[in-house]
């Protein structure tokens, strides 16, 4: 059973020991390896002994930010700190051993598990980010450059730069400070969500020209095979929130996306819905999950079938 | 000669005045259109007497947040504002009797004219809105929710959801205050930032896909024709910063739109680039004008005679 802490004691706790590996989740974001990195910084500007487990996972988009503070191999941690991580399931591969150990979480997530000893969880911020700001800045009273910088990839990355609905005032007060300090949030913007690759800019072409309308317009469907991939040249990186492009079409209230993974015959299905369509109970019908406003599948049938097959439960939704 | 004055004197030249006519700028975007109807709400929420002057050329987009405050004909406004509006050249058609009897100009361009007697300028500001804000808060000491929703729509169109490089600390700390005073920022950003019209898909879709590189990818060329227009129906509103596109690849130095006008034989060109590139001196050799970083013309060619005579130009810019 793990014990909550409020941002003070948190701070208090931090400032009381040292040396620590601080660990981010699978599929690792800006949120969590930005929130790693500044963490890190702020701590080792007090001047504690702090390391970042290695993320296999983390891609170029993110990894500036926290691959200089990953640990030696020699490095024997005093006390583990998960960062931005729900449960140990999301640890990665090389985090396993720490699974039954982790002293304290600092997580955003409702869903926490509370595997760990110490849970400093307020599942009311937008990012992880916004904790660690409060955290570092009861430790100090201010913060450096590096480490706004590093927040502010937390706080922009986990909000669509402050456009999605978890974004509050708090947020947009965190980040006009994180600016003050010194975040290059111009640059930061610039990278983060006014550049596109060429990959990404060809695979949207591609889904855009080939979204298909139904049901009146309430549905969309996009499609992206592996044939599009290979002559797009796209990567996971490229794949960052394309889900979200058919429900944001005007009108639509089911957006879907349909992706081959490995094989013609092996399709994930995401489902994005507005009020009052259910993404969850769509997903449902054929085993997935999620919530009722974005939630997804997966079948093992061409995209064609999987249309098919969406088609006949959608006919029961609008009819 | 106008006289500069400061938000605190321009609040106390508001407080002891009233019958105000509220003037905002030709193609209308959400900073004027939301300052004038937060001004207008503001300053009637004070006892004021306030209405907008009919914009012509508003669109539904931003319509909504000031067609509620527009003067009756018989309106007879004693002192005349003019909110977001650099020089008497964007007023509005059926502003054209008021352009020599501004009364005060409320604005955040270096470029203002100073055509009104009294001018609040401070270019300093990302948008407007800031600036109203400012002054709002100085009269009365809160803002409403009313008030509150038209600013944010001020601050986040001309940012581009504090993604552009204009955004400051203080944007989004002005930005936090206007959520906490009850700005609707949720359905605000859903409808403004995240949701795109079908015919903006569309022709997305159609720009995306003919997009044409050259010069090893560091110039990315986009092309808009009438009958991409007709095909996919999209309207003015649909074009909102469409040219910003080519210029948001990674590794394009210079993105490059091209669009057909009146006819094919009429194309406006705009031209985005990333330093050290200079889009004005691109554009100058086709008599067009601009800034460094963004820059038209206008050529009576096709839209592969445009492509021909820019090519000759930036063989020289890469040579």
């Amino acid at each position: 059973m793990s014990k909550m802490l409020n941002v003070f004691e948190t701070a208090t706790w931090l400032k009381e020991r040292d040396g620590f590996l601080v660990i981010t989740h699978r599929r690792p974001d800006g949120d969590t390896l930005g929130c790693a990195g500044a963490l890190t910084q702020g701590l080792r500007e007090c001047g504690k002994t702090v390391f970042v487990l290695d993320n296999p996972e983390a891609t170029p988009r993110y990894k500036r930010f926290v691959e200089d503070y990953y640990a030696p191999d020699d490095f024997e941690p005093e006390f583990i700190i998960a960062i931005d991580t729900a449960s140990t399931d999301l640890f990665p591969r090389n985090a396993d051993k720490y699974k039954d150990a982790v002293s304290l979480c600092i997580d955003h997530h409702k869903s926490n598990t509370g595997y760990a000893e110490l849970v400093c969880v307020d599942s009311d911020r937008a990012a992880c980010g916004e904790i660690v700001f409060d955290i570092l800045m009861t430790i100090s009273g201010s913060i450096s450059s590096a480490t706004a910088e590093r927040l502010y990839v937390a706080l922009s990355t986990d909000t669509g730069c402050f456009s999605f609905g978890n974004t509050t005032g708090n947020t947009l007060y965190v980040a006009s400070l994180l600016i003050e300090a010194g975040a290059p949030h111009r640059e930061l913007n610039k990278l983060l969500f006014r550049t596109k690759t060429h990959s990404r800019i060809s695979i949207e072409g591609m889904l855009l020209s080939g979204l298909e309308y139904s049901f009146d317009n309430k549905v969309a469907i996009a499609s992206i095979t592996l044939k599009m991939m290979e002559e797009s040249g796209a990567d996971e990186d490229d794949m960052d929130d394309i889900a979200a492009i058919p429900s944001s079409i005007e009108g639509v209230g089911i957006g879907i996306t349909i992706r081959e993974l490995s094989s013609p015959n092996d399709c994930k299905i995401s489902v994005r819905t507005r009020a009052p369509y259910d993404a969850q109970n769509i997903c449902a019908h054929f085993g997935g999950g999620g919530h009722k406003l974005a939630a997804g599948c997966t079948m093992e049938k061409t995209v064609d079938e999987v249309k098919a097959a969406l088609a006949e439960v959608l006919e029961n939704v609008f009819s």
